[in-house]
């Protein structure tokens, strides 16, 4: 069996460098590369200049048999990678047809009209193995030179997952003939990372030599992955599987899904299986609730609506709270979210209902309550629950940290 | 006046590799340097493996003559960077006193009991200046040599932030003197970069030779980015903003704002400028458009609700849409979302409306309507407008697009 290569992932363009952009591509490629079992040894990220991306190169090679290149294929001039490689490889730029019919056909279909540079996408080097971008207008491109792997790929994060996934992982996974890996995840979520590693620790002690335990943590939570690597017995999925049983025992509700699934989706499976309509009433989430519920493809199966409730009046008017409990415990209370979230079911007649209400921040706080106090409710038609939790890491957070609890809360009160 | 000098960014840790992290550290010291002027020439990305940091400093004492480092300063056996820069610089480390009185408060005020790994983040290498943390218990740290600066900062980002704020750029400034570079950002919209950059084409031929132009796409247009580089003469950044009066001339309403600011935002100073309310009626956007209006800060002095009506039957109750309205043209028409948006007015009592409804996929295409088809309307006191586009990227962009769109929209009629 060959040795497995170590990868090393560029990442070029002059706005990484500047910060005007963040890099997210390498994160993609390092997970995705990791669940092969390859190695990624650095992450490098260059500038638009020829020279410097042909050292860049050269450095590359000694410490990697794979370079997964991103960035730097658009069609305007500060984009060079395409000129740079065919120069490195050295090859002439040709006109790869199927690449131009499908960037014609691109522009046709937008009705958009097809300048020179649109038509130059099409050319590639001489010497590579064209990848077909279904979803773009610059072509992947992968060269074998000297023992070494080169893969360009456009910089636009969804072009580059497409090539990832449909082009570049088979195509690795083929010509290193890399050994069965097995992945299995578990989702838990209301527990910080050290304490459930706490409460693991003897399972984690016990687990095979060959399967190995990674903490991901998350706003909220944290991923479980287990990585199994091939010990020449059979069945390595099915006995990592058997795993799992145990861990359960040990983290009851807080597993909410196994396998790579969002909290959102494990939340629409169970309102799907229990043919269960929800929606929402928001006012600090101010839509996002809603937003991740409807991230997911069929949710229209189960969600309904919303009612975003900014402002008091609207909180009155389109939700029934009434003036009274606004005036004695205030917007941000978990009598006023119990009004909306029962006020939303009723009014848009959906089975179940989760409703927001806090202070985001950075303004608004009050020595009473500060910015992060946060209340949210369940609403379904025997009962309602409500929770006040205190939680401030800036605006966005706070926002997004408040979703996941009360879609957590939905599982739970849905589960009863 | 001494040569200025590159910089290069090393970011350490295992989890950039594996892409358990997204590095945004590199892109706030990128955002930072450029604006002391300093040229970031690489980032590199390296595990917590002795060698290959040690590797990675040789070669970055090569490219640059500034090396700024974050990460593996914690408390861990897997931070190691202490440990390998003393053995680098040669140097023992030493007990800086400072620094342990700092640790040993931080750990009464918690009152959290103080272990032998804590005490130990207060050992520096003998031959570097100490970097005061003020936000967390490991030190920077800067060495000099041979010509070539190193630093090591913790990855944590908001104490990385404290220390580059503080103690580094001050730094950087007062050992390198660098002439002034100046950035200059116009955001666009509704052009793609290639045709863009066709409208601009002789405007950018006559760009002075100290002022780059850099296409920064993204879902829906282009930041344009002008980067001026001291040529001698006084008033760089007036004579570049000089440059945008005739840009203006050629992208008309397609530029929305000047500087790093998002549409919403843009969006948002116009509302509270006019003194305008407003609320949106969601289908397809799914509470996406309420969501990066509520992004802003301060949004609530503009923003008061909003109904998501996924369901014909919300449509009808919630917004007043008219059932033959529905029957006769469907609920993706630009009928349909023109009685949204009027409908959400009345209802909400707000001054502005924007609605969606379009089919986000991948369900639910018809051959009349395919996914993509997508309708958005703006309505105000005095008239309805709508618009239909296709668009088909994907659930998840078409339904970020289509918030981009709507919030152009209202952006457009706003200022008529």
């Amino acid at each position: 069996m060959p040795s497995l290569p170590d990868v090393e992932i560029m990442t070029i363009g002059d706005e990484l460098l500047y910060g005007q952009v963040i890099d997210t591509n390498s994160a993609f490629m390092g997970q995705e590369l990791a669940k092969l079992g390859l190695r990624v040894r650095q992450i490098t990220s260059v500038s638009d200049r020829a020279d410097e991306i042909v050292a860049a190169l050269d450095l590359a090679r000694q410490r990697a048999q794979v370079v997964l290149m991103t960035g730097g294929l658009g069609p305007t001039k500060d984009d060079l990678t395409k000129h740079v490689l065919a120069r490195y490889f050295g090859a002439e730029l040709v006109l790869h047809h199927a690449t131009l019919e499908h960037v014609e056909g691109i522009f046709r279909r937008f009705n958009r009209p097809m300048l020179d540079v649109n038509r130059q996408q099409a050319l590639v080097p001489a010497n590579c193995q064209v990848l077909f971008n279904a979803v773009g207008t610059a072509p992947g491109m992968w060269f074998e030179s000297q023992q070494t792997v080169f893969v360009s790929m456009p910089g636009v994060p969804h072009e580059m997952k497409y090539l990832m996934t449909h082009e570049v992982l088979p195509r690795l996974q083929q010509h290193f003939r890399t050994p069965p890996i097995e992945h299995v995840v578990v989702q838990t979520i209301g527990l910080g990372e050290s304490f459930l590693a706490q409460q693991i620790e003897a399972w984690e002690a016990a687990l095979p030599p060959n399967v190995k335990l990674a903490y991901l943590p998350y706003l909220g939570g944290v991923r479980l992955r287990l990585t199994g690597h091939d010990d020449g017995q059979p069945n390595l999925r099915a006995r990592m599987e058997a795993l799992l049983p145990s861990l359960q025992e040990l983290l009851g509700e807080h597993i909410f899904a196994e396998g790579e699934i969002k909290l959102e989706e494990a939340v629409g499976q169970l309102l799907l299986q229990r043919g269960l309509t929800v929606g929402t009433a928001e006012s600090c989430t101010g839509g996002l609730l809603a937003h991740r519920l409807t991230s997911v493809p069929g949710s229209s199966r189960y969600f309904q609506g919303s009612v975003i409730a900014y402002s008091n009046d609207i909180k009155v008017r389109e939700l029934d709270v009434k003036p009274e409990t606004l005036a004695t415990h205030g917007a941000v209370s978990e009598a006023t979210v119990a009004e909306m979230a029962e006020g939303l079911r009723r009014r848009l007649g959906v089975d179940v209902a989760l409703a927001t209400s806090g202070i985001a921040g950075p303004e608004g706080g009050t020595p009473e309550k500060p910015v992060g106090t946060i209340c949210f409710a369940y609403a379904d038609a025997h009962r309602t629950v409500t929770r006040q939790i205190s939680f401030d890491r800036g605006r966005q957070l706070n926002v997004e940290y408040t979703t996941t609890m009360a879609l957590n809360l939905l599982r739970q009160e849905v589960v009863k």
